[in-house]
């Protein structure tokens, strides 16, 4: 299959608050008030989360329908620990980022069995891009004018 | 600094269409129709560029301020190419995710040298948690029941 390229546009409205333009959609990202923020949106690490999330749905159903179970639907829930000090520059000594993510899936499926629900899981994970964007390295390469 | 904890709740609508709870907030996730979505909102690749505009804006103005600069906002541009065969389980070849991502910042700033822009833009490369979890493998547990 041939690639696709996906690209979005944003500006800053303030120092913490973006307005995202994706093809014809619009979203705002902002902080809470504890990160400096006027708390009118999510944040940027949750709409990391809602991203992974979104991506999980599509690939539990893309797979469920390969491994001819039906799915009537998904719960998801998503928690992650990141430690601010680096991005505060107080102390350079943890990551920047979420050290782990840790992802709680409830399928809506009758009489499908552990053994599959542990394949449907397992071919998730590998095969979901925004999946594979968090575990494994990804290039960002980054100009400014 | 203490940790800080994130987590969002999510439930799909359908088999593209994702409604994501973080704190009081919620957005709504879709595909485009050539993904097999209803394209009622941006996908999961989408918010995950959104999200890392986000973050690089709040960087962006924190290190500015760090490093004496008055930086009047930022213009952001994110593109990145991933092929969808192992997505739809028609190869395993290529990963699931984009392959990079390329970002262009505009800064809005008067009077600062190229020299102190390229500092500004490692710094934010460096400390922004959304591109430490792209750059970075980030362990993500997934569990089913």
């Amino acid at each position: 299959m041939s690639d696709l390229r996906f690209r979005i546009k944003a500006h800053s409205e303030r120092a913490t608050k973006t307005i995202v333009k994706a093809r014809s959609f619009s979203f705002t990202v902002d902080e809470p008030e504890d990160l400096g923020g006027k708390d009118e949106a999510a944040n940027p690490v949750e709409y990391m989360l809602g991203a992974l999330a979104g991506c999980l749905n599509v690939m539990a159903h893309v797979i469920a329908q390969e491994m001819d179970f039906e799915l009537k639907g998904v719960k998801i829930d998503i928690v992650g620990d990141l430690n601010p000090a680096r991005l505060f520059g107080q102390s350079m000594e943890e990551r920047a980022g979420f050290k782990g993510l840790e992802v709680k899936i409830k399928a809506d499926a009758e009489g499908v069995s552990d053994e599959t629900l542990e394949k449907w899981k397992d071919a998730i994970a590998d095969r979901c891009p925004v999946c594979d964007n968090l575990k494994n390295p990804t290039p960002v390469k980054i100009s400014v004018k």
